[in-house]
């Protein structure tokens, strides 16, 4: 079985100064600091820390073959998102990276695909990025959990993510725009509590507000690092729901019947964790470097409980 | 091994109106509906129903009999902490609901024992109430797991948590005031993402705060709801800590290693959850009725990695 990594990021190398471009600031730009690294600024603020493995596909396929990857399904980070800006600026902004990822994807000697990002703040904007996208070979798309205060129960958001199922692009959902900032300023706390908080947010809003009552069983949507905290609170979900009427939601049956209904990656960076949610994973660690973290999954017909049939390797 | 509760709550049949007392709006009172059940409301706003349960000690010791539960440790409710509040409401509040609690104890049989509630928005008045709380009978405090911006990291608190480890005072940490409301708007998403993400929240702090490293061992400190999502999340938690530098926060050691530092209960309503923390489980679930919730572990002298060995009993 193919070891495929289906959670991994990528820069490109340079891209046009999108603050001169759309007239607003804060845009993230890169900074090439020395040979092969690079910083990610937005605006005048600092971001993130990268190397060439965000924009080089040879120093990419090294990594893979030094970690057992056979291959790898690039995506953006959330930063270049844009879903609070204008959506003519998003859209543009979506499709050069986009375009670049294709690019990218292009000398990968076939080990490279990759995921498109939308303007999901306007959906027939989405709809049609999504399809020029599977025409020019993405295999799908990357969203955030939420756009402002809309969930994935958005009616806007379902009606996109039915046009995927139509179209057979997979989606994955990445957590991004982290709640309640001022309530964890420090120690990257948006990080290990915000994120996994945005993503139990992602799959309960979906389940309760009923959009996979809506949804056809052929949408393939995957949630980043193992579902957030899904795994460990669906007994909690699964109790509220049977015992408080408020909790019941829109939702047909109750929560643990739509386990069945999505994937999570195995970036959860523990094998008593993967094993909580039905991963069975060979010895090791994944990776944590900043921008190219190693997590992935081995594509496989079969949808194992909520999971993804994974590998991980180990690097230490 | 008796089994004992430590995690429910408890409301007076009666208390005085806290609104006329101190003349500002929004005080919890009961409205008392039929015989046995009552509304808990927040000045004009519907909160909870409850039951007889909850104020008459004859109906908790046939219910702990029913469930097999030798002894109950009552806390209030997180809504009566009033934090929010200026000091002096805050701390007469507390001394009412404080006292109340002692009541109803004393009416139990010798199977009924209490925490206190404390004004956490005064450290001063706090440590007092502590120290007469416990003077009076109580086994320890129940806590909210911030208070407004402060995490459990912060020095105040962190010198309340010292003058409860040398008073000998067990601490409950509850989640509550949840972050990011307009965020997760229906169907009790608070208290399905909110509050276990409050708790990891609570945690991570003192973990990355150095909390822990300040405070002495023989510190009992117990999170609600088996930790929040902490154990599912422990990994990536590490994973940071060992890879980005501003992850580090001020602790000396990784965060694993903080793991026998304190309790977690074992209401996550899930076997496998419970099994995730270490905990062996009856079969059968707890119940989850409103604010008489059976969700209890049994002491023990051992601490068992991050939980408390525990029981549960079905009521299927």
């Amino acid at each position: 079985m193919p070891v495929i990594d289906i959670h991994n990021h990528f820069f490109p190398r340079t891209w046009p100064d999108l603050a001169a471009r759309y007239g607003t600031p804060d845009w993230p730009w890169i900074k090439h600091t020395e040979a092969g690294k690079a910083d990610i600024m937005l605006g005048d603020r600092f971001f993130r820390s990268i190397y060439s493995a965000c924009w080089d596909p040879e120093v990419r396929l090294n990594e893979m073959d030094r970690d057992g990857v056979d291959m790898q399904v690039l995506s953006a980070t959330p930063v270049l998102f844009a879903y609070e800006r204008p959506v003519e600026h998003a859209l543009d902004c979506a499709m050069l990276f986009n375009d670049a990822a294709l690019e990218l994807c292009a000398r990968g000697k076939g080990r490279l695909k990759s995921l498109c990002q939308v303007p999901l703040q306007d959906i027939d904007a989405s709809c049609k990025e999504l399809s020029r996208c599977m025409r020019a070979g993405h295999l799908g798309v990357q969203i955030g959990n939420h756009v402002g205060e809309k969930n994935l129960d958005d009616p806007g958001i379902v009606t996109f993510l039915h046009h995927c199922a139509n179209a057979g692009a997979a989606v994955l959902v990445h957590p991004w725009d982290m709640l309640a900032p001022q309530r964890m300023p420090k120690y990257m706390m948006p990080w290990t509590v915000g994120m996994p908080a945005e993503t139990q947010l992602g799959i309960v809003a979906m389940i309760l507000g009923g959009a996979f009552d809506k949804l056809p069983s052929k949408l393939r949507i995957c949630f980043a690092h193992g579902g957030g905290s899904f795994a460990f609170l669906l007994g909690r979900l699964e109790n509220a729901w049977h015992h408080h009427p408020v909790a019941h939601g829109l939702c047909a049956l109750p929560p643990s019947h739509y386990l069945n209904r999505f994937y999570v990656d195995s970036a959860v960076f523990d094998e008593r964790g993967a094993a909580g949610i039905g991963l069975s994973l060979p010895a090791g660690r994944t990776s944590g470097r900043d921008s190219h973290t190693i997590k992935f999954a081995g594509l496989s017909d079969e949808r194992p409980s909520a999971g993804w049939e994974c590998g991980n390797v180990s690097r230490s």
